[in-house]
């Protein structure tokens, strides 16, 4: 499997100290937890597990790891960056005392690096308990600004390395789709399947699922956000699979639906439909066009089909270290699409109680259609 | 499996909304995430995925569920609680436009609940942004306070539907501990024996895992909390698992740890001493004694062997719906233990670079011991 090298990190986190220096802050403070750990582990390598982190990125010198009171070992087996701070704001929610333990506070934190201005990414993230006490330490909230704005650039488009690790991704994904085709049947729970699916992709390589995988079936299927249920599939209904590896923390996802035994017409008509739509938005996704033109055309495509009520958003999203990343790829997207950027190709559809998702990674490429992150392909599964 | 009746829901609503009234709130908001699903879940059975949520829990009339954009589907399906309300703050942190969307805001929640003052539960996860327009709504910070101890007393002490869930669950992670006895291999990778431990969970009728399960082998041994990695186990090295399922909402969890091969004598004695201590926490945990006294008393313990630097916390935490709520109980712990707390026996003991974790799950009871709430038993692991 692709692993991502020291000079990996190094250009990221140049890249984000000469942003931070454009934006006249003193640093920023990149913040993550455990469920949404992308953003710290983009520049650090270590993503949190109970507790939650931030990465200090000083306009110049050393950036620091910021961690709670349980993860040292755990993160400084992995961190990228070699100065570690541990503050009890970090510590996990459920509040432990920790008696005995001496740690830093913010207001060290603040002195040490001399912060008079800072922003901070992850703004919709950020608790507001810890920033009533980073505020203090800074002196107030006019000196603490939103900073997502200021790191994304740096993410947006994709090194080879991190293209390499996307394609692992969506190539263990298709190993744990691949394994759902080799063993579904009717009478078998959603969460059964989904645990099939996870053992699949780290056996084939991934480090972990990039996300909650689902199936959803049945009258599930009309679910666009999803976790699986103990209910058992059956013949004839709409199963579909939203199915994503993780690899060196790239994350990829492979969505498609599956109906066992005989298929009935009126849903197999509506998969094709998304099933063109999705083909189609690979061929429109080139650079050099605006972004919210290519969600227009598809929308309207699935418009003509007589399916436009069945559209819930779309039909795109960014990937990377999130399998759902900024920017999505909406009507009212105003970017241009340039080579390097990476995205879901994300078709849900719904209506009438029943639902599916087509979904594959790409890759924007200079010219020509978009580049399918993974060789597997795609057609109607009726099994 | 174990099913939580609607009495059950009903149940835990009366008691919050007592406890509202008794704290002259006019409710309580209570915030959950994906990573930290449980208040809500606890509330309506609904856990989110991709966005956030909240249970609002006025002190008179009918609850309402808060989520985002996307997930009104999938909510509906799930919850408890008949009347769901969509908010813009509650979507994806990679912040989609929803273009079109028309949803209600802070101020028409706060106007149709006659909110003047709130609290609010999930303190130390709940985002800034929120807040700050939660706060625009109420007129101000003064008109919102920190809840999580109104309603920790409603959650403490489990019902008997609680407990056979939590059963459940110590089960179905036992399922998956066994799935790795009889599967570990030399050169398999840490992430490769979680997703056995996974698919065999899921296979024994788990909904899904408590937490992101690990294995952590050789010097990841070290590791109290953790992830696992691409690194293959070895023979004559610690390589200790912390495998957990969900049922119902309920997480238990198993920690072991096992040697491939021939095992060194310095380390079975490190283990052997962890086992004691933990079979001694079982022992100690009775309805009377006060919490920070059996912390003591074990850390005493491990202490007179000649471990006392191995000691990092604990020696046990709160289990329910999270794998690890409040209560903790460390030696600085004041409360009581009474019938029908739960908590996991949670013996993590590190040094010179490795370590080791025994748990398992335990029910106070109100006479004798506390009862382990899967009938495994333990054993040191050389296979």
């Amino acid at each position: 499997m692709p692993i991502l090298t020291s000079q990996e990190f190094t250009r990221r986190m140049q890249a984000a100290q000469a942003a931070v220096r454009a934006n006249q802050l003193d640093a920023v403070l990149v913040f993550s937890t455990e469920s949404e750990p992308a953003a710290c582990r983009y520049f650090s390598d270590y993503w949190p597990s109970f507790e939650t982190t931030a990465v200090l990125i000083p306009a110049e010198g050393d950036p620091a790891l910021l961690i709670g009171p349980e993860s040292l070992t755990y993160a400084s087996s992995r961190s990228k960056i070699a100065k570690i701070i541990q503050l009890m704001d970090f510590r996990e929610s459920s509040q432990p005392d920790y008696p005995g333990s001496k740690l830093p506070k913010w207001s060290d934190v603040v002195s040490q690096y001399k912060l008079e201005k800072i922003g901070i990414c992850g703004w919709y993230l950020f608790p507001y308990a810890m920033m009533t006490e980073l505020a203090k330490a800074m002196g107030g909230m006019e000196n603490i600004v939103p900073a997502d704005a200021l790191i994304r650039p740096v993410f947006m488009k994709k090194s080879a390395e991190e293209i390499a690790c996307l394609k692992a991704a969506a190539k263990a994904s298709e190993a744990g789709f691949k394994a759902i085709l080799e063993t579904i049947k009717p009478g078998m729970t959603e969460s059964e399947l989904c645990g099939i699916a996870t053992a699949a992709m780290t056996a084939a390589g991934a480090e972990a699922t990039g996300y909650p995988v689902w199936c959803c079936s049945g009258p599930n299927s009309d679910q666009a956000i999803s976790r699986p249920t103990m209910r058992q599939v059956r013949c004839g209904e709409i199963i579909h699979f939203s199915i994503g590896a993780k690899v060196e923390g790239y994350s990829a996802s492979i969505g498609r639906p599956v109906v066992l035994g005989t298929c009935p017409d009126e849903i197999r008509k509506f998969m094709q439909v998304g099933l063109d739509a999705a083909n189609m938005t690979f061929d429109e996704m080139r650079a050099g066009r605006k972004s919210g033109d290519v969600a227009k055309k598809i929308h309207d495509y699935i418009r003509s089909q007589g399916y436009g009520d069945a559209i819930l958003y779309g039909p795109a999203h960014g990937c990377g270290q999130m399998e759902c990343e900024y920017p999505f790829l909406e009507t009212s997207s105003e970017y241009m699409l340039e080579p390097d950027m990476t995205f879901m190709q994300d078709m849900f559809l719904h209506r009438n109680g029943m639902g599916f998702r087509w979904e594959d990674g790409l890759l924007v490429k200079a010219e020509g259609p978009a580049e399918m992150l993974s060789s597997y392909g795609r057609k109607i599964n009726i099994l």
